[in-house]
């Protein structure tokens, strides 16, 4: 339920306020796409309606002002993460999932390359519970209850090149005041069974860890769960850059590249670059102002030599 | 040269007229976007403070009024290509770009398939010739005379799948009045060398027809180059599908789709595809009505059972 519905007479934007009571639907689904305020909407058209913005490949004044604006919104989204523009570049994409693609695609994956990426286990969430008889069935009750809160199809690319995926839960331990711990060690990971991946259609051969020279891995995880709103500790990124074996024992994953899908998250907590330097993160705009929709960012690290190409990429 | 700049005191859209002869600045780049009316934004802003749009995959009245919407504008640009809606269907994409990419990710490409595509040869625009000088040398004189109109790096995937990539020049031969003929016959394509093609890097090993089994090849040209206002005859969907044999002699190709890249030529003349039934038509509506930037679609021809794949696409 993500909205709750009112005789209908007449729709205004916002909360309403006690002078204004005339408000009969209540939109609620901020998780699916957040509403924009009128205040935004007018200064829009008065920005549209006394400036011409061109083509920003153009060589005009139209088209340098589009050029302007354009690189001074990459700075409003980098310090939007407090994310320093020596070691990050923003890249506009049409929205989160395009950014996941484009990290899908221009990833150097190889043969030897590991993919890990987080599942969140709905049954605590839902109340429902795994039985038996779903357990052989050939309907859906499994990827109902489990969900990646990743477009894990944004990675098929990765495994058409041979690399290999591996789905894990995370679990924050709490210390004795149910409060987080707040240090590494009170995050646990643990790889789901063969059987489980092979139903999230993308499980190709795993390799072990000692068939495995140096390759390129990535470990790619939600800051916030749209379906659940469950959060996720961002130090996972240096969990999995530094300490990954311990995490992840056994596995042929070791130390890699780290990717935030702060789609949902951005809203209201974005990601600090400055205290968490994942490598990737993937937003979307219309999420935290409303509009325009179709449009989103993929935050890159530069820091580190990531040979990335764009060879399936326009 | 797509401006024409004077000195600038204030702007304004539209064409200067006589009573309002405080224009200083005149917009011509319509090539590379057009320019939106005022009314369009001021409708815009009036339909958005009033109506609220949720997000269409959630369920509630605010989704169901965006999932109508959609279902509206995909059955207007049907109309505005004449094509029927038992025919074709249209996908929303974020642009002319991002359409043929998907194309080129989703066409079943196997090692017998043979990717066809237009170039067009600048010389006769600019004034420009090849010389001997710069056909040896490392700069790129040959394509800045020789451009295609087709954004080719969507097509990588293709060649990654092993598909073989073949650029021809279409030539319309006129009748003794200087019009075209306007019969299949008029119109003439030629290979390019294997030394030019190997230019713009996108070269495979071409195989010959008689190597080739049945495969699913693609045919496609821009039906207006945006760089040259050069405008290609529709009735190439025609010739390529029932008698590419005698268009193009000895090459691999034999009959197979053809894609219309519309995003130049859709503005003014959008192609008619009850007459010309293409398989695919790309195009963006920036180029139409100028806002929004960032949205475009693809027109797919759903008649013949073509196995689209969705492996690498979201
Ligand atoms: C966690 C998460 N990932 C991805 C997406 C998809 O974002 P976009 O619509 O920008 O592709 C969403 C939006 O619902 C989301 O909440
Ligand atoms: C012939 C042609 N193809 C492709 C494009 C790219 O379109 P889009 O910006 O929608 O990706 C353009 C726009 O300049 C064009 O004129």
């Amino acid at each position: 339920m993500d909205t709750l519905i009112l005789p209908k007479t007449s729709i205004k934007f916002g909360l309403p306020n006690s002078r204004d009571w005339k408000v009969k639907l209540v939109y609620l689904d901020h998780a699916g796409a957040t509403l924009y305020s009128e205040t935004q909407m007018e200064m829009i058209l008065k920005d549209f309606t006394t400036n011409v913005y061109g083509n920003p490949h153009s060589q005009s004044d139209t088209s340098s002002s589009t050029s302007d604006l354009v690189r001074s919104a990459r700075q409003q989204v980098l310090e939007y993460f407090n994310a320093s523009p020596k070691d990050y570049k923003c890249i506009f994409t049409s929205g989160a999932t395009a950014a996941l693609k484009l990290v899908g695609e221009a990833f150097p994956w190889t043969k030897e390359s590991c993919f890990v990426y987080t599942m969140e286990n709905h049954n605590s969430v839902l109340g429902i519970r795994e039985t038996p008889e779903s357990r052989g069935s050939s309907t859906n009750h499994h990827t109902e209850n489990v969900k990646s809160c990743l477009p894990i199809k944004s990675f098929r690319y990765a495994l058409s090149k041979g690399a290999a995926a591996l789905a894990v839960d995370v679990e924050e331990i709490e210390n004795q005041n149910g409060h987080p711990r707040n240090d590494l060690s009170s995050l646990k990971l643990s790889q789901r069974s063969a059987q489980r991946r092979s139903r999230t259609e993308i499980l190709e051969d795993i390799p072990t860890a000692n068939s495995l020279g140096s390759a390129y891995n990535l470990f790619a995880f939600p800051s916030e769960c749209n379906f659940s709103g469950m959060k996720f500790s961002l130090d996972l990124v240096k969990l999995m850059k530094e300490n990954s074996e311990r995490a992840l024992e056994g596995s042929p994953y070791s130390s890699g590249w780290s990717l935030i899908n702060a789609a949902k998250g951005c809203a209201t907590q974005p990601p600090d670059l400055a205290r968490f330097p994942a490598d990737f993160v993937a937003i979307s705009f219309y999420k935290i102002f409303g509009y325009p929709t179709g449009l989103g960012a993929l935050v890159v690290r530069t820091g580190k030599q990531l040979p990335l190409t764009c060879s399936n990429s326009s």
